[in-house]
């Protein structure tokens, strides 16, 4: 068996409400920076053991769109990072 | 001006508990998903107003290490993601 690391970087979907990034901003604008559209998502790494990389592909397309984000509010956009020693 | 969008990628240095992680992989490990190491990190997303890279990138820079991480538990990594039309 092989092992994989994959990173899913997943964001709020427009129109999702973001009190998180909104609050920075204000913050950040108050200290002169000059920024906009701050934006909090989450960064998820996880290792997959499988026999090979299309294997692992779908095992971690399943559980990151079946358990790790909410396909209502976010989007998510998965990486294989790389092959590690198993 | 030029308008530059930036990426941040926050992770928990090595060591620190990562309770969110921990609860997720037992879960999925629950499931029969043969997976290891989950860390949870966050990602950041904005945009600066610069007139140039080298100003936007260095602005950035102080943004993210002063305001939007911990220094003493994350670790970050900065991108710029692109330019856009200000």
């Amino acid at each position: 068996m092989r092992k994989f690391v994959f990173e899913a970087l997943i964001t709020l979907k427009n129109g999702i409400l973001d009190p998180q990034g909104l609050a920075t901003q204000k913050v950040l604008k108050r200290l002169k920076y000059p920024i906009e559209n701050v934006k909090f998502g989450k960064l998820i790494t996880f290792e997959i053991e499988a026999e090979n990389e299309k294997n692992a592909e779908e095992l971690a397309e399943e559980i990151t769109y079946k358990s790790l984000i909410n396909p209502v509010l976010e989007n998510y956009e998965l990486k294989l990072l790389k092959e590690i020693e198993a």
